[in-house]
């Protein structure tokens, strides 16, 4: 099999490649960009090049690169065809914007760690730390973390801006662009403001999972790569569709793990959502259940959930999700999205190797541990 | 006078606006933009609505547009004609830009006023406290802040990339606009580190005014308004040059203000920059006299600049940074900048209304009273 100068594997009949080969040729953009990017911004002092390579650790330390990967296969259900190096390296964007994303929600969460290892505001204040600086090392943490997130999300618009694909394609791309970054805002300030008022409504939790999560981790990429490959309004808005309640699917599957998940596994302390009061879907079904047929356990989901809880209160509250049956109708939510996600997928005009990708894919994000 | 769409002057032997007619354009393409986008993003809901309001009231609530005047008259340097009202956008990001920073600087800061009001983090957690919401105002303000910096950083991105001029003046420009992110963040960042290394040299507070300030205030958008308008290298250069000088002095003139400004003009408590600390030439130029002429004076400025000042202890800091000759080296500073500066203005082959433009304006940057 001939393969590509960035390693991809480029068949004449474009096999289709596997989450693992794909990760690794978004892996490599992304380190050939950071790489780049870094040496140019070298004159601006030695100083900038500790955060400058702490954007290159953060990105490169892991993720599942789902969000190119939904790009990529937007791209092949349109195209048919391999992307080249320079469209992939289009659709890693979506890697960078992430970290912005994840550096500021972990200051907004004030959160101790990320994908196993401490938060980067918390590693800026341990350097300050241990520098024996001046002044607050929290506060030089944080700030950092806000300074490190701006260049991940400038250094996503560049790659976009740039992109060496033809004009139309270019103003397709940008269209795309422009509302995936206004919704995923929307939804991280809709999240905070759902946490602070108290909201517990179902609607409102999943108003949050479309803008915070479906949009951006989903919906928006598979029509980032689609708009790339060509001019499809009516694909994407099947995109729009599937991704829509594909992305909602993978936020439940993300609430469950928040709670039930195997620590080990997730890399999150066990019961994490319930010690931070995020308002998932899960508790708010658990809320809505209990108010009917466990006043009990309503009440102490309500007094407890936010609160800083022992291991034994967590299994508690456990007890109480599951029992009233919230746990079985997130369960059954996300069956549902994934089962209608699919039937819109095979009624979609779009290439049968993209369509067997895609589905596998959903599957994957629907299904995970972690 | 013919007046152009967007009521900017437009004559035919392309007269010379004045500082606030060239505001109050730039103010027009603002308001229509932030109209626009508020209006296509109300679908992602009511409480996001409160968010995408904040951006516009902050960023019309004041300034002095300074940066878009800057690309502005780079723009007329080369072009000798007037922009029409879509570069007059372009040039406008550098405000939604500017808002970014603003925002993030003043969280990163604790800054309780910007522009003589509350800054966008206080009155997020005055919202919180007003709506008697859950958790803790501070960090919900905090939170909207980076969200809402964001936001204008995306924003801003949004009108370089969709731009409508022609696809080489587009590369040039993106190039600029690259440039102009990645340094301020650098600046930004520097300053930080500065701050808590307890940095004390005059070359490091340089350094920083370069990336922080200069760059991105005048170099920057000199040479975005130039690229927009053709290809011309030796401008660009020429700007760099001019630009960095210039930034330098707007800067100092900024650091003497800082300590010795008028409160009631500035809109900033005096001796501000005493209280919080910051890393500022005129503080290391006064360290760096008084540890040769007044020992006491400087374990004074050592001891208490950064500390929590009685405003009889600003006066006499203002004394040490006076007697000692600090004041007026930073005044003779500004002066040889600016004149060496509006020499290269004076060499540089460019349009002689362009000339007069950015004298006036290069004077307005050095001699400001707020």
């Amino acid at each position: 099999m001939r393969r590509s100068r960035k390693g991809l594997p480029l068949s004449v009949d474009a096999a289709a490649p596997s989450a693992v080969e794909l990760a690794a040729a978004v892996n490599e953009q992304l380190r050939d960009y950071l790489r780049e990017r870094r040496r140019d911004a070298a004159y601006i002092g030695a100083d900038y090049a500790v955060l400058t390579e702490a954007v290159e650790e953060f990105v490169l330390r892991g993720g599942k690169r789902l969000r190119p990967a939904f790009a990529y296969w937007g791209w092949r259900a349109v195209a048919g065809t391999e992307p080249g190096p320079e469209v992939l390296k289009l659709f890693s964007a979506l890697e960078l914007l992430h970290a912005c994303a994840l550096v500021h929600d972990d200051v907004i969460d004030a959160s101790a760690t990320r994908r196993g290892l401490p938060t980067v505001h918390r590693i800026f204040s341990e350097r300050h730390r241990s520098n024996n600086w001046q002044g607050s090392p929290e506060q030089f943490g944080l700030s950092s973390a806000i300074l490190l997130g701006d260049l991940a999300l400038v250094w996503a618009d560049d790659i976009i801006a740039s992109a060496a694909i033809d004009a139309d394609a270019h103003r397709r791309v940008q269209r795309v662009w422009a509302a995936i970054r206004t919704e995923v805002l929307g939804g991280q300030y809709l999240d905070i403001v759902a946490e602070s008022s108290g909201a517990e409504t179902v609607a409102s939790a999943l108003t949050v999972n479309i803008y915070k999560t479906a949009s951006y981790t989903i919906s928006r990429p598979l029509q980032l790569g689609a708009a790339a490959a060509a001019d499809c309004p009516e694909i994407l808005e099947a995109f729009h569709e599937l991704g829509t309640g594909l992305g909602v699917a993978f936020q439940l599957r993300d609430d469950v793990l928040g709670v039930f998940g195997d620590p080990a596994v997730t890399g999150k302390p066990s019961g994490d959502d319930l010690r931070s009061g995020k308002r998932t879907v899960l508790l708010a079904e658990a809320i809505e259940l209990a108010e009917k047929h466990d006043p009990d356990g309503a009440r102490l989901l309500r007094t407890s959930v936010g609160t800083d809880l022992t291991d034994a209160q967590v299994k508690d509250l456990c007890q109480v999700i599951e029992s009233v049956g919230a746990l079985a109708a997130v369960e059954g939510r996300i069956d549902t999205l994934t089962r209608r996600a699919l039937d819109i997928l095979d009624a979609a005009p779009v290439d049968l190797q993209a369509k067997a990708g895609l589905a596998e894919l959903a599957r994957l994000a629907a299904n995970r541990t972690a």
